[in-house]
């Protein structure tokens, strides 16, 4: 079968999952029957307990469905631990749905799965030696990939059914009451796990700071916890940004970024009040710092930024030029440290940024977003999932949920080392082209043609010339040669949902 | 059929409704599966609309179940207005079920009984007309009384299945983020309100305060939101806050006041750290501001205060005597207009505050708490509900929830006019004396037999003399002489439930 993007799926296992092919970015109006998790009942007098065994023992058996969060990022300590722990105990059949998968976490991951404790895997991405292995068929069951929002859509309608959450925090009290903002490990925002913690049967918390009772604020609270496991130490806060905070002197993402905030500014969404989305990297920082310099002088403030929120956003919402600073994520120090103090950098969960399946999320309102891509072709859909090799090394993330948003720009280099970025096909869509508007890349930028109202107004920027997609892909090809065409076996390594719940690819197993 | 109290209870009424009786305050530690709404899905830009009776009519239909909050108390604007259109409408056999009912919406919960519109109810309590009404047999059904920790609990697992939620706000942005700390009319925490917006089908804000988007701290968020409907007024500020605030000078309020303080301060609980929650009315606040003397004198600084506060209690934070004031409901406009400037008072939704099935609920870690009583009988059972007159004229409100706390002190005047407060019986059983350890009236202090180690403590405090609660029950009835007993038919008008969901008593229709 075939979904509306002419991407080939596989019949047997759609139908065995249950799956229906992608056909569309609208979502509609359907009624949906959320579901609820089973709540052991309890006073909560005897959660606090530094013997993770016995928790992982009396709470963890085959076939259950355990999920974490990558709030710590490549700083954390809980998920290895915990792992560890369920293989010795010689636990199988797990599905594991965390949020996330970062690189710290990759060799557990594929020696879980070697050794059957991990059987089936639901995340945003993956990369490395896990992504590695599963591409070349590490894993039986096809990895679900999906969106922080699809994520958050999956877990309030039951697709996602969490058994035990493990949960790192660096504070909590006796009862579980807890926060990112306050301790060694700080990383600001819990918005991805706040969805486990109210959703998931059974809650373990753990952290390296119990704080006297009650602790508030309490994004996760007493309610939604079982245990309260005391560690040593929760993460490693100099891993838990990027540390990416200055300003790039690469002159293509700098040129990238000029070209991306002229794009922005000569919209007629960059007006007082408007609200955007920028990723971290070199590139989109870059573009912050245009648009703050573009805003100051236009006298234009925005009503709201939302998503990984970095250190420039903090520096904008300081200096009065953003409202609020809507945050599911904190991607550095900074940003995670100054959410204690700043009552305008609000955290939200994953379903209020973006579950479709609701009765409005925040990348439903938003007007500008700006996103990277590994590949995107000339029909618009984007790639960020796998790389010029077939391999899997990306992540939904948060891709196709801002793109939503009224003005998507997609935004890279044409090529990278010796692999096109605008390419005929990409190998894997992620975010469907339908919601791509603009593709800037430092040779040009290139409008969707379905988006007649923004040509018609850039080609009368002095200065600012459109490019095609065609063209962009033939300069790339031109540039770097024709790729070869990637080799795959007849066997689905994974699938890609849409942020609906529909399948929008497929990822084959790579052959050597 | 009777429960462990002794109550009677309607056999067939019981069964009907698939009711247990009573047995014990213990909850245990039963699964429970939640239950959760069904969400019909938007983008959420359609939200805002001045049109309430097309609101109205497009979703309450004919047997629906609808709720209201009671935060505005006698400053309600909200309930008559949607009932108004309700009627008008000639929607039938609905199901009441707000947080609770206030005299200000007595005569149209009356007038909709008499049309038909409103066949159930179920509440925390009623006054005046309306319980006249009820108690003289208004409605067929029996009315379901439950504490706000019950009516969380029955939220929670489906019991209450609210088809549509009116909650008035004195602020929301158009996509329905609202809190209850800005606006002309705040009323601070949206504690019950909360459980509304979380887990009814559809949820109907009214405010007559629009702001910019995004709208924060939200309180009530966006993804639970269907409408926003746009109103001149939603309620009257000064009539929010009963006003009483200022220091009794009642002599016999100031007595039972200072023996309640010495009945804290001689406990074993009061000690640096500990909990405590008052209620209002002026014995509740004297007793607030003798601790306050006490807390100073011996450096001693507790922990929490809990439940509906006050100004006092906000005056203990500020001045740092209290750490944390955990807010479900404000009594005043002081304690409601501080809570956006105070960030360790914080808002609590009511199962965070009292849902017995739960992981774990605040009034679980409560050291002592301080409740009235309209009688209070030599088993100490207590009854907050009846007046003397068998007439529905209370509300069960936190008192069961409260009543777990490890020192329930139930303070009184030993008689009220020509009515004993300390009877042999009580007409109606709200809270069991199995969870009440001490009795304060002016005439003396009745601790609970089983709590021996209290009796001991108190002995052995100079000037301290206990009665026993038979003696504070004769001393009442040689002032007012024997009450005559009350007589009713054979209908039941009410039930009472325990907060676990058992039947802990009947109310019966009065005679004329």
């Amino acid at each position: 079968m075939k979904n509306s993007l002419n991407r080939e799926l596989p019949d047997q296992i759609m139908s065995d999952l249950n799956y229906r092919p992608f056909e569309s970015t609208e979502i509609g109006h359907p009624e949906i029957q959320r579901t609820a998790p089973v709540v052991r009942v309890t006073t909560g007098n005897d959660k606090v307990t530094d013997d993770l065994e016995a928790v992982v023992k009396n709470n963890v058996h085959d076939g259950m469905t355990i999920s974490f969060h990558h709030h710590f990022r490549e700083g954390d300590f809980v998920f290895n631990r915990v792992m560890g722990i369920i293989m010795d105990l010689g636990i199988k059949d797990l599905t594991l749905a965390p949020s996330s998968l970062t690189n710290v976490m990759n060799d557990t991951v594929v020696k879980a799965i070697n050794s059957g404790t991990v059987t089936h895997i639901t995340s945003s991405g993956m990369r490395g030696s896990l992504g590695d292995a599963v591409s070349h068929g590490a894993l039986k069951a096809p990895v679900i990939f999906r969106s922080h929002g699809g994520r958050a859509r999956a877990i309030e309608n039951g697709d996602i059914k969490i058994d035990v959450a493990f949960l790192g925090v660096p504070n909590a009290d006796r009862l579980g009451n807890a926060n990112g903002m306050y301790g060694d490990a700080v990383f600001g925002s819990l918005g991805y796990a706040l969805m486990d913690a109210q959703y998931a049967n059974k809650v373990v918390l753990l952290t390296d700071n119990l704080v006297s009772y009650p602790n508030t604020p309490a994004s996760i609270k007493q309610t939604q916890v079982d245990y309260v496991v005391e560690v040593d130490k929760v993460g490693d806060p100099d891993k838990i940004g990027s540390g990416a905070t200055r300003f790039t002197k690469d002159p293509k993402e700098l040129k990238i970024a000029e070209m991306v905030n002229s794009v922005i500014t000569n919209s007629q969404y960059f007006q007082d009040g408007f609200s955007f989305q920028t990723g971290s990297g070199g590139a989109a920082l870059a573009v912050t710092r245009y648009l703050k310099e573009s805003m100051v002088e236009n006298h234009i403030k925005a009503s709201f930024t939302l998503g990984g929120i970095t250190s420039p956003m903090i520096d904008l919402l300081k200096e009065g030029l953003v409202d609020k600073v809507m945050d599911v994520q904190d991607f550095d120090k900074g940003a995670a440290s100054s959410m204690a103090d700043n009552k305008n950098q609000q955290e939200i969960d994953a379903s209020w940024y973006a579950d479709p399946d609701n009765k409005g999320a925040m990348v439903d309102q938003l007007d500008v977003v700006i996103l990277s891509a590994l590949e995107v072709d000339t029909n618009f859909n984007v790639n960020v999932m796998t790389g010029s090799d077939g391999v899997i090394r990306g992540a939904v993330g948060g891709h196709q949920d801002a793109a939503t948003a009224k003005l998507t720009i997609i935004c890279s280099p044409l090529v990278r080392g010796r692999n096109a970025t605008v390419v005929k096909d990409v190998a894997t869509v992620v975010t469907p082209g339908d919601s791509v508007d603009v593709v800037v890349t430092e040779r040009g930028i290139a409008v969707n043609p379905k988006r007649q109202d923004l040509i018609d107004r850039f080609n009368q920027v002095p200065g600012m010339k459109l490019v095609s997609i065609a063209d962009l892909q033939a300069e790339a090809e031109k540039i770097v040669g024709e790729p070869k065409p990637l080799e795959y076996t007849d066997r689905t390594v994974a699938l890609v949902e849409y942020r609906d719940g529909t399948i929008i690819d497929q990822i084959k197993e790579v052959k050597d």
